[in-house]
């Protein structure tokens, strides 16, 4: 629990504590500056960053997944609230998850799979201190009335146990995520993630593939790794290691996911001999 | 006007303000980044907000009752600029208006009106004092030309009175905000907004109508308010008290305005009596 | 150099350094917000600053022509990073470009076209020194592995020096800005940019064509340049000087761009005279 101890201390001192926002409210409709207004009349200094509200209506899958590749480029002790959530107002457990580099404030559904794979070691919280939540509370709009508070407390120095109660952090919700198989001499993985340029993201890591000769993904043969979306003529599919570190099916200055009919589930499977297929 | 002065002292000592903005600008073409550039090119400690630039081109009403739902949860002194104006470079007068809340600086076309009626003992000044404006003025772009310094200044505390010109608060353009009637045993209302994840919101106040049993938005019967989105089985509409204190007409996990084929302005009748329609 | 010298020293000596992005990222994916934690994380000063995340993927000539649009209304000192990379992991230079007015960070593929139009006395550098950027650099994401990192590395004052080679401006990729030609009494142009409004941004500088009676684009008579938006009645196309100084081809309360079937490329022409046509 050191970390735990000394990522607090660091919290304390600091002038300013950034807090991220990873929603699915989208950007009409004046929800996040109300979050962000709440956060600031708490906590006047917090930098607020916003990582997407941009994610498909109540897909945990996504949100978690983007907020799993997001959250390391921030500084330690930054303060990470993710809100896709289905199920505000039921007995969905607010939480309060703390790790070494970061501290998380979800919903327990899941949507803290992909940070939860990278911290075995983190101390999850309920939140029960309901004298830290804008009041009355709403059914409706949690970010509002009990995260963005909460963030703003805890961005200002206030220890998450003040806030909220030790649970045992092996039975928080977790999504299936998607693993990598091996089949004879192929590696099998799937599509993750569909980008704003039409990138089909898979779950292959890029370290393992590397070398690998052959991309199989659903029944297009790509061939080889290139080195970057341009090794290509404009228009033809590729694969590349992407920023994700990841394998990822691209089009030179195209959609890929246009270009090649595919999205988010599609199997990618890729050989590991350097023989050619 | 009490209030007033010492808002005015407040906003005067801060280390901080915040400016919000609410506009139908996009984000596609740079212009609230320019924005954002002029108030901190005068008032670099401005922490700047978005509440939204997403409204509909030149939609007066959905600007008005998104800013009038958002101001309330940012801190006292916060200053809220609004710019919806279709009539931009015409007689249209510029506006600052200072309550005890915060200060609202807007075109004077009845983008403020949500915000007056919580406001009646409000000041409204006229903008006159060019020199706090860049120079030259457009005849298109007042946000960037005449809002955004004028926001900046009061920002750094200068007082409205060095700014502009005090006029009677009466005699702002107001849009007739709908209200809610009472015919019979029936509380009669409308839609007044479509959120992005296509809720019906009314201007029914939900403490008038906790105990309903019956709720009928256009022909269709919703049957009593339940508590979340979860009290019903996913894609089944039902009525709530949403966020913002007012009925709400959802589905849960689908859209209720596509479901049902409903949008702004959409009658919409709660039956004040507990016995079952 | 004495302008560039100053610079230095004044982003030296400020609290706070403002950080622009204007990228073609989308906000869907969370890029946005990785860019922003790395920049915090290095100067937690910096202001960051979203001019727009929407250009059209790849479209160099959009992001090129707002930034040469934005910049000018932040404060004296600000960097700009302007990521549109089609080409990102190739043998495209990275650079740094330093003015008496701004510092500009960007990929050497003519997207600083309309700013060194404006700054022919610029320094350019070539980023070399890999030491100031993330480790791996990948080849898919240098907003994130090069560009934020040396954004930040300057907005807490290490000079362009330490982090770059310099190099000739005048062999920077420059792509070709459409100019105004003069044929017979009428001045010559063309659409060079479409509003999220529908407005028809034109290259025609608006002191050259304020007395103008007649404009023709496409094969649309528009007649004479008009004060606002609303000195015509709703839905009628005019000409106007835009809040860019060219002139614009808009419809009051409507979308020029559809009511017209007009587009980016599209010829212009405004007589000199003041004969009417």
């Amino acid at each position: 629990m050191t970390g735990l101890n000394s990522l607090g201390k660091e919290t304390l001192s600091r002038k300013t504590t950034i807090v991220t926002l990873t929603t699915d409210f989208g950007s009409a409709d004046g929800y996040t500056g109300i979050v962000k207004g709440v956060i600031l009349g708490i906590a006047p200094k917090t930098v607020i960053v916003d990582i997407t509200h941009e994610v498909k209506p109540w897909d945990l899958r996504a949100a978690g997944w983007i907020l799993g590749n997001s959250y390391k480029y921030f500084p330690r002790g930054s303060i990470h609230v993710v809100v896709v959530d289905p199920g505000v107002g039921t007995d969905c457990r607010p939480l309060v998850v703390v790790c070494s580099q970061a501290i998380f404030i979800a919903p327990d559904n899941g949507v803290l799979s992909w940070v939860l794979k990278d911290c075995p070691h983190c101390q999850a919280y309920e939140l029960t201190s309901s004298k830290f939540w804008l009041n009355p509370v709403s059914n409706t709009f949690h970010a509002r009335d009990i995260y963005a508070p909460i963030a703003a407390h805890l961005a200002k120095g206030v220890s998450p146990q003040r806030l909220a109660t030790p649970i045992d952090s092996q039975l928080l919700i977790r999504l299936p995520c998607p693993s990598v198989r091996i089949f004879e001499d192929w590696l099998i993985g799937e599509v993750v993630h569909v980008d704003h340029f039409g990138n089909l993201v898979t779950n292959i890591p890029g370290d393992l593939a590397m070398q690998a000769r052959e991309c199989v993904v659903g029944d297009c043969h790509i061939g080889a790794i290139t080195k970057t979306y341009a090794s290509v003529t404009a228009g033809t599919p590729t694969a590349i290691i992407g920023s994700h570190g990841f394998i990822e099916i691209v089009v030179c200055q195209g959609m890929a996911d246009s270009v090649l009919g595919l999205g988010v589930g599609e199997p990618i499977k890729v050989k590991l001999s350097a023989t050619y297929y």
